[in-house]
């Protein structure tokens, strides 16, 4: 059993290394490529209705899963070369927004929780 | 020891059910939201060299670690609306990354495996 | 009567000149800019319906207004730094987007061009 | 001389009358396909620096220029669904940076309003 965000994170620094990458992967330019790499993801979504988006069809899937992949690799590898514990902030950020959501005054709700 | 993405899946699904919230929970909406935070996340550095981005004050760096929380978790959110495994989808996309841009060639280059 | 698109470009090069910002607003910088005003003017949408979002609240439709005119100034600034006729581009933009979707074909359609 | 937002205006909408595309360009819609282009336009940036960026090859900025377009078309098509003046917008938008970036404090200084 091992921890894929730590595989990863260490297959993307082989791969980087192997291709002398590192120049190129400052946290500037590899944010910049998950953002785009985020908009290549809502990309397929944005003519849908959300009933549709339940049921892609099999091509859109296969390239949405693609583009969450994408996602995943540049946001571990910026993490990475930030020094953050991916898997740790985002335990902490769920304890936070279950701070800023409490069940009962969010329950059934799309409110942001200064609007609760 | 256990896997993150599959603990932050498990504990994102358990949120959403006790505030009622798969309804809001589309693919699209999920994807348009992992959007509008890869540019939060992108935000703090707009205006940075790219050597500045790679030793961020503390706060920025913080804030960032947050966003790339935010990201992390509806990424994972994302993924299991669509039944996807994302750990395995980046694998593959490694492999296939991999077969893009193979080391001679694409060595100490930031070109785009069409231009290679 | 003037060309509002112009005057912003004009008064864009006076506000920058006059804060000595030319050496912060490179091509990247704007472009970078531009795509974080755009997800911000996304995010008030995020978990609207579509029609929702066709009646927004005034509060928010005033954010939204302000978000907009965010992007229209980064978007001539860029367009000025690049040496562009924006308005000359979105013409002959126009006119390739009739010839990508035959009224006959796209009719009642929201499919992309390539797949019509 | 005319007002090319003016004209723009008009000719969006005649060309989603013929197609039947008002059903399609809900604000929620437009505003996604924004942010979508926005990312598009980013997308040849993201490895380059800021120099690079300042004098782009010909296919690039050819590229770029149509991206430019396509931000404006969107930008255009979703003022009008809201009944937002963007010229306007962006003139009162002008005005308020002015106050929150007074020439004294900003001048040479690529940091935002809140923390001058």
């Amino acid at each position: 059993m091992t921890d894929p965000l730590r595989d990863l994170r260490d297959e993307l620094r082989a791969f980087a290394a192997a291709r002398d990458w590192d120049q190129f992967h400052s946290p500037r330019n590899l944010a910049t490529a998950l953002a785009v790499e985020a908009a290549e993801l809502l990309e397929p979504f944005q003519w849908l209705t959300e009933e549709q988006s339940r049921s892609l069809p099999p091509e859109t899937r296969a390239a949405v899963e693609e583009e969450l992949a994408d996602v995943l690799l540049y946001l571990v590898r910026l993490a990475d070369q930030l020094d953050v514990d991916l898997a740790a902030a985002a335990r902490a950020k769920i304890v936070r927004n279950g701070e800023k959501y409490p069940v009962d005054k969010s329950r059934g709700s799309s409110r942001k929780y200064d609007a609760l």
